[in-house]
């Protein structure tokens, strides 16, 4: 399958870029707003991929064309960007695409960030809103720390949960997610239940605040 | 120290005060609104730890003796009687008690269960609006499965968060709850980051109700 990873230059799509790559034989795709920068960000992961015996191919392009050309469309850009996002790419999305989104909407304060979901409840369903109304969307790696993700010496020992209406588009997801070396991906149920599971996110980060020892939390549910 | 477990007759209560009896050397205390009840349930208590060699006395009085005995006050009621229960044993309580709450808000639906919270942010600083100013709230025990707790043949392998605004209070709370076995006491800041310690209980039920082979779920954060 093709992966496109849209913002996958930097944060969380660098990381999940970097794992599909070496963990997966699926075709990764780099989105970016500035093609320049995607296949920037290609020649970087390819080089760190093969510093680690890990070598693959990886494709740049600009968003609407790694969505055009993707199976999954990962939309690993910061939460403010997910609505403009999606409308760029949607002409670029049919029945047949998947369109993933791993963003949180969080506010900080002093005693640590909080959960801030949009009027849609979750930012999961304001993506289910914006995207057309075949594409499906699925919610996943909303809780996984980009830096432990792209560290690949980090051998990963964690869980992500997976939400969506759709069940075809759900089990696909969870069958790549999986591919991940060290990652287990559960279900969560339907987009409805998001807000709890993207709620996740300001908690790790709260946990690793005020832990000393504890630095890039995830999660496992046992 | 002494611990009581107002309505410490059913649902986390019973495996709080069954571990802390087995785990630790502190005094027991059940709670009821019925004392009879409380009576009731130490000796079932005292008979299943006896069944378990783990021979310990516990106390049963109602809520408010309960709470005037006690050095830590666990709010194991469901969520709709904390405030009561509050109110109910104010004058139970004083600056060298320390007021705990487990209770989480929670609705269902055909989806799920979903977090939600009172107007106060979460239940937990609901208890702090309504417990008198000179006692200390402090958060803990919220994402426990009640059932993998009261069995005792389950080996626990499970965290939970803690928080308070108390310092002192807090690191009470946390040593306790680290004397049980197999349970480590995480830090979470503020009772201003209640909320989203609470909402993992919604979303850790979710995880059960949607992964067949996954009961009485519970999470470590790593």
């Amino acid at each position: 399958m093709r992966i496109a990873l849209l913002g996958g230059t930097g944060d969380i799509g660098e990381g999940l870029a970097l794992r599909f790559a070496r963990d997966t034989s699926h075709e990764i795709l780099i989105g970016s707003r500035d093609p320049e920068k995607a296949r920037d960000a290609v020649a970087d992961y390819e080089a760190e991929l093969e510093a680690r015996d890990a070598d693959a191919e990886l494709k740049g392009f600009d968003n609407e064309m790694a969505a055009d050309r993707a199976d999954i469309v990962i939309l690993s850009v910061p939460p403010y960007y997910v609505g403009d996002t999606v409308e760029a790419v949607a002409d670029s999305l049919d029945s047949d695409s998947i369109l993933v989104t791993p963003a949180v909407g969080m506010q900080g304060d002093e005693d640590g960030l909080h959960y801030h979901p949009p009027d849609a409840g979750s930012v999961t369903e304001l993506v289910a809103q914006r995207a057309p109304d075949e594409v499906p969307v699925v919610g996943a790696f909303h809780n996984l720390a980009a830096d432990a993700l792209s560290n690949l010496e980090n051998e990963l020992d964690l869980d992500t949960l997976v939400v969506a209406d759709d069940d075809d588009a759900k089990a696909t997801v969870l069958t790549v997610a999986n591919e991940i070396d060290g990652l287990r991906a559960l279900e969560a149920g339907p987009l409805a239940n998001a807000a709890e599971v993207e709620s996740v996110t300001p908690l790790v980060i709260n946990i690793a605040k005020y832990n000393e020892d504890m630095h890039d939390v995830g999660v496992k549910w046992i």
